[in-house]
């Protein structure tokens, strides 16, 4: 089974004023990580494709700091439903989990807006990639 | 018991390539809420304060747009323990409720990092403005 | 002669590392306040609009803080070109000035990108807003 | 003469509801790479070092896209006063130049808040570096 991961460069303006990547920013570390993953799995403009993300919980371990340079974002498929994606994701600095995630995407018809069956070549290709 | 409530304006900036808010900024919304929150229940300026966000989840039920205008932020205690409180909120554009979270705060020792009891005044004020 | 005024609320996540508002937030204000003068002034939404943002500076005279809690952004028309708007900004908080800007727009002919003469309805409410 | 670049990767988030890279993000980009200059050239922690923005301005020539992948900034200084530098940007994606700008830094002493001169040893690596 693989893990994807993205390195995301870690920027001075992501700091905020305790001196640690702000707490919003993990979220848009993930939405990166989710961007690069349907671009390089999926072969697809996260962008461009009827998915919205419905949920998304983090727990933050520990801080990350500009020094720091990168996170790696880690991707992984935890459940594959019908229309439905719950993806886990691991953030680490160096060595060091620094935040752990789930997150659930949802397909989407965009005519009715209604959840709608994943399309078949992004499950194929999730469950290639990720052995599932 | 009383729920506070910020109002926060929708930026332009807020807006995403998909036409709404963007997730990550509803962190944003909420940390913003907190810093008023702190501000006006707890008389304190959240970025001096030895408090970390310890974990935060959002669920996601309709996307806000630009012209929403503003999103009411409510910020709720539903458990206030020794070191940690557990916070809920509703974020409302006009009457639908466009997503719900739950963020747990933990207060820290200044010198050592680690968990440390709630300030006795931070305690009675939010025991006295929620009634609990 | 008019000014118009838009009123931003400054953030927790407008704040960086230095612990004033970070300097590309400024560009964000001036932004907003151009999405609020495009719907009071000329009736018209900013990002439905075939217009861009030809040039921006930015002189910066004092630091914004968070308990500032405000900042009051002018829009001013120093020119009414053909196809561009030579906007001047005043950024204020409380009585002081903190920066003072300048952005020019450029109306785009949608089908090929090429500048096109303002729209007439435009160029009538900006000469009648401001007495050009 | 050398010129410094700094290359930045365009994440989602950068983009706005036009599909571009929203005008507030190449100062964004440009302040990373202010970032990285210090930290490479001048061995110096930019959040650490007693030197505010004075000035920016930007000429938008062509808008970036997701796609893009990348933004190449150079950093070249232009002058080199007693208490300012005056920095000049290329921004570059692929072959195209995307925005060029200027940006005056002024060294402060932290005492006072006043303008002191510039450290010699940023000084001299400016020099070195820049073949001033």
């Amino acid at each position: 089974m693989s893990t994807y991961t993205a390195e995301i460069d870690v920027r001075f303006r992501d700091i905020d004023a305790m001196g640690h990547v702000n707490n919003a920013v993990y979220a848009t570390y993930l939405e990166q990580a989710r961007t690069e993953y349907f671009r390089d799995v999926l072969d697809a403009d996260l962008s461009r494709v009827s998915t919205v993300l419905a949920s998304l919980s983090l727990d933050f371990r520990r801080p990350v700091e500009l020094t720091d340079g990168t996170v790696a974002v880690d991707v992984d498929v935890a459940e594959l439903g019908r229309s439905s994606v719950a993806m886990t994701h691991e953030l680490r600095a160096g060595d060091a989990v620094v935040t752990e995630a789930e997150a659930t995407l949802v397909s989407l018809d965009p005519d009715t807006g209604e959840p709608a069956p994943i399309p078949p070549a992004f499950r194929e290709r999730m469950a290639s990639y990720h052995g599932l």
